[in-house]
């Protein structure tokens, strides 16, 4: 191996959160570090939520450590999937075996949780967090948001499917036609898009809604119908204070359209998240009221609230046989994908962040700028400073 | 309305097997008897599981009768989805509201549970067994086992894509491509069929085993690839004994190829199930343990014993991080299109056995001769009898 090779020590730590079956690196991508000549590190277990047995890495040239605090000390660079605010009730033990000069690259929930950098940069520690990495084409690679938008689609609609009292694709059998499920997609994001494919899949009519026209033509290349709203603008044009006017106009003409669509739907899937910020109530309990019992409403926002006013985290709900569903922390249901998809998404974010064996900060690249929460005993992400009101 | 039209009442009893959502007719189908003359009578919540409010029966003509022994007397002729062996546990309770000349039509396991044909029989019912319409053109659309083979098959897939740790399409990401599942059904019958189209439409690669050849094309029209056994009748040729010792062979090489299949598949789905028999076992706990972790058995044969060694009916098992389901009354948890199918099974049914405003026992009708079970006080189904001894 060459001088330019990386001589760095990755370690990976067995995630801590309840529930949480993925792992920040897969045997595939630990083999991969080591051939560019990293040392990999996994804690005993790290991998066997997610199907990854140890031997799985010790076969791909990593070694297993048994003792936590001795892999955070053995390791320069540590991956996680959770860290800081992704892991409120339990980074706090990690502080303790962290110390100066260490990084930790995770989901860290940097706009909702800032708090939790105070003990980060108190340790002197280099943390970034993935969840802020600028929606620019050579991040594309590393974008976890995506990765992970894209198991929920899939899985939301998998999750429906099997709460439906009926199938999705229409049948025609001896015993007569059989309708096909109507399938109504709300925010036509990755997960949305996702969903709206994996919908269409399985055979269900599908209609989708996002407050961007722009996306009509992707949901409509993936066979959805998009839900157009008719403004009557001329009679907002009547009004004096126009620009408010057409603002309550507008929410209330959205509300009426959600209102007949959700009606008419089998299936409705939400994905309208806002970064940081709790989600907006688009379906209320008067909607749910309007569906028809049986009917399933998939809340991909749960965790951030929920888009639908009924929905709790974690939870199935049952109003008036209409099932509302947040399927917390869905990602960990498809552990082995989504471990696949983050740990390439981690080591690329990895290969930009070394160079030349050895970590180099620089702040003139915006993938490395945006997501530096914490370096030299200071928090310095500018929009965590802002939260915190630490301008 | 004519002279012609039946004058007679049906009722339907809501269903008192533990977990049984099906409802013996929905209302559309209740509506289309009460146009051709007859009476509809619906228990109290009948269709509730399914997803059918009493409101739903009353607009479409039927009469909502609260007392069950009401119900029964009331009617000529009870529509059931189970009755006699397909409920063992509480069909006894609905013998004491039988009475003499009734006619009760179901689901009534006449192979596998014979035994409570007797206290039917005793009553002076006559007892129709809709699982033994001959598989005839004329039956095709009262064949129940068709119709809820189709859901069983669906519905296998989408629980084994619900448990599986991996997405089952192809799917080309920023962060690499990740592979499709590799789903494996064992059985090409209705159910196998369906499950092969539901899981192409998910995206997996899919490929099936059937004894018969013959199913070999219907396979490859869904998109699946037939899984053919190599038989190396050459070396058989050459010894003695030659049927048996190749019935030995073809065993073993069937073992062999099973075992390799099984060993490279995410999900397996085994449909193999002979009416009133114990199911076959195709996986051995040995071929289990050649899977990898995550991957899952679906065993639709598992209210017959399982088609895998370590099925249990009802449970989930976790054999090395393979997850093995069994889905005990699987097509109840589709209810609504399960109970739309069974509603026009049993009303073609009963359109054929209903002439001139009455019941008519033609016993040179293959479709009523097969099915009847018990009347005038004798258990009368010739196969039946020869399990009962009673030749």
């Amino acid at each position: 191996m060459s001088d330019m090779t990386p001589s760095l020590t990755t370690g990976v730590p067995r995630e801590t959160l309840d529930g949480e079956s993925r792992v920040a690196l897969v045997p595939a991508t630990a083999q991969a570090l080591i051939k560019q000549g990293y040392q990999v590190q996994i804690e005993t277990g790290a991998g066997l939520a997610a199907g990854y047995l140890d031997e799985a890495y010790t076969n791909a040239g990593a070694t297993i450590v048994s003792n936590r605090s001795e892999l955070f000390s053995n390791s320069d660079i540590i991956l996680q999937v959770r860290a800081a605010g992704a892991n409120s009730d339990n980074y706090s033990q990690d502080l303790d075996l962290l110390s100066s000069g260490k990084v930790v690259i995770a989901h860290c929930e940097p706009l909702a949780e800032p708090e939790a950098f105070r003990g980060y940069a108190d340790k002197g520690v280099t943390l970034f967090a993935l969840e802020l990495l600028p929606r620019i084409t050579r991040a594309q690679s590393m974008d976890v948001l995506s990765s992970m938008a894209t198991i929920a689609g899939y899985k939301a609609v998998l999750i429906a499917a099997n709460a439906l009292p009926r199938m999705f694709p229409m049948m025609m059998t001896a015993a007569g036609t059989l309708k096909p499920a109507k399938v109504f997609i709300i925010g036509a994001g990755v997960a949305g898009l996702q969903a709206i494919a994996t919908a269409k899949r399985l055979g269900a009519v599908v209609s989708a809604y996002d407050l961007r026209p722009a996306v009509k033509e992707q949901v409509e290349s993936l066979g959805g119908k998009f839900v157009e709203m008719e403004l009557d603008t001329g009679t907002s044009e009547q009004k004096g204070g126009y620009a408010k006017e057409m603002g309550e106009e507008f929410y209330r003409k959205q509300r009426e359209m959600m209102s007949k669509v959700i009606a008419e739907s089998d299936v409705v899937i939400t994905t309208a998240a806002v970064p940081g910020k709790k989600s907006p109530i688009l379906v209320t309990a008067e909607m749910v009221q309007g569906m028809k019992p049986g009917t399933v409403i998939v809340d991909l926002a749960c965790e951030k609230g929920g888009n639908c006013e009924l929905t709790v985290n974690g939870q199935t709900i049952d109003s008036n046989g209409v099932k509302i569903i947040g399927p917390k922390n869905i990602t960990s249901t498809i552990p082995d994908h989504a471990s696949e998809m983050y740990s390439k998404n981690i080591t690329t974010f990895l290969k930009n962040l070394v160079a030349d064996g050895a970590v180099n900060i620089n702040m003139e690249d915006e993938i490395i700028a945006d997501t530096l929460i914490t370096r030299e005993g200071e928090i310095v992400q500018p929009r965590v400073r802002e939260i915190l009101g630490m301008t």
